[in-house]
């Protein structure tokens, strides 16, 4: 096929991926794009991801890249590795899919008790994780443009978090992408045994109802795309309309040259900062009026693979 | 497959579907749900889809509904008439899949000028619809909520939309399902020809930037579950990657009996008014803590199938 033109293709401007050199000594100066930005970046600006606390979901169709955020639930977080070591998840599916909403996996045997997958030396029920305490050293950058769900918000490490000084509580919210652990009415009937990821507008009336373990920081299209489950709140109806899920396993178990040398964009520094304000107003041509303002759960948050790793 | 079981099926209980009687007389009074609510609406809470405004864009998967919006873009809904009228999208073909952001549909052709299809007697660049005036007859059921991205924020006749009093503009709103007009950088460069819905979170800053003539009000599962494209921007790099569209054409010009007989909830009502609150402050018992605020996007408009036609 012909490479699609550009004349008629709409937004195509709007987003097109230009990496401008950055010439600061020319007035008037050009309004920097985020692609500038990162492209100035120092390699101080970026972490590579913790092994320890990153999983891999293989599917037929690959690698989906999970970041675990311990410092938000530290059990969940341990659960989850536990689980993981045992290969619990290494064949067990995918079982929803609901649109502007979730999808979901775990056990699709895990409501009859004599054929669901034992979980082995993990638990099957933990203490809720909905939130932490406000006045940690928990990082959190603040990111001054509001929000309608919290009194502030912002980003630690790399999470999009929400936090009130009146409750004391700080917590990761459900933006896109964001992975919640799976209960049922009871608080503590999560277990991490069953995860799913936001694949829609941004749930938030989910956050501190919901333990948050992480974030999709790879691969998201690979759940985001699946079809949808016709069965209430987008469950499958049949099992070979699942996904099979070939292995879910953590980074520092696999060998380091299997291992995706992904990085991210540290959310406390000045290159952060200036990247969220090319996206709170977007100055190239084709945009006429930059919104000014822009909402937690719009702010890209950049992975990149390792540069020496990328190269090879 | 057995039923897949709900005991450890998570978010199953958190929005499952139970009609429960409405008792009023019972204290302490069960919370309504939202089904509670539509349950308890009467016939003229609800509105038909107006045949002239209703599109039907038809792939091989299934059909999807698009409502027009003309009270916001009366040339850009007429110009899209033209273009159904003559078949043009008949043919065409879905382009772009970019993930968490837009589905995008057009022409393949459109920028090598010999094989472009013909525009026919449609316009090929209109003005600029992106907002039309604040004092205006036009319908507008405020929502009391707030908005990062505009002063006043609530619903006309179904769709999600802004205001703001200083600068006398009213506006669609780009939240999930919104359909917009592709352009180039000019503002006038768009005509409908090119059209996208937005499959993500909201990208509000698109918002009075972009011509928005509508909104999908069923089957976007059928679009946001497409694989997404390789190339730059999700668009497709092969055109055998792209979705064909069987036809695009007008529910006016489809025989009575082959329309699908639509109805939206009307936003002007008390019922919709308690169905926002229902989703506001969830009170079901799977829920631990309301947001007690919900955001603009976040607000489902409920569709249904005619209740005598879904009948039948």
């Amino acid at each position: 096929m012909p490479s699609i033109s550009t004349v008629r293709l709409a937004l195509l401007t709007a987003l097109a991926v230009i990496a401008l050199p950055v010439r600061a000594a020319d007035p008037p100066a050009k309004p920097l794009t985020m692609q500038d930005v990162l492209a100035a970046a120092k390699p101080a600006d970026w972490r590579p991801l913790d092994a320890d606390n990153t999983l891999y979901l293989d599917l037929d169709a690959g690698r989906v890249v999970i970041e675990l955020a311990p410092a938000f639930a530290p059990k969940h977080a341990a659960n989850i590795r536990t689980l993981v070591h045992q290969g619990y998840f290494d064949g067990l599916a995918i079982l929803r899919a609901h649109d502007n909403y979730v999808v979901q996996w775990g056990d699709p045997d895990a409501g009859g008790e004599a054929k669901a997958k034992p979980l082995g030396k993990a638990q099957a029920h933990l203490p809720a994780e909905f939130s932490v305490p406000y006045d940690t050293s928990l990082a959190f950058t603040r990111l001054p443009d509001g929000d309608l769900y919290a009194p502030e918000v912002g980003f630690s490490n790399g999470f999009p978090a929400a936090r009130d000084p009146a409750t004391h509580e700080t917590w990761l919210a459900h933006c896109y992408a964001a992975v919640g652990v799976g209960r049922d009415v009871d608080e503590t009937s999560g277990s991490g045994s069953e995860l799913y990821v936001v694949i829609g507008h941004a749930p938030r009336h989910l956050d501190r109802n919901v333990t948050v373990v992480g974030r999709v920081v790879q691969g998201i299209e690979l759940l985001s795309s699946l079809p949808r489950g016709s069965g209430a709140l987008g469950f499958y109806e049949k099992r070979e309309q699942t996904t099979p899920i070939r292995r879910l396993h953590l980074a520092a178990d696999v060998p380091a040259k299997e291992r995706v040398p992904l990085e991210v964009l540290r959310t406390d520094t000045a290159t952060f900062t200036a990247l969220v304000e090319t996206r709170r107003n977007r100055r190239d041509e084709w945009y006429k009026r930059p919104a000014g303002r822009i909402e937690l759960c719009n702010v890209p948050i950049p992975v990149r693979q390792h540069p020496a790793d990328a190269a090879k």
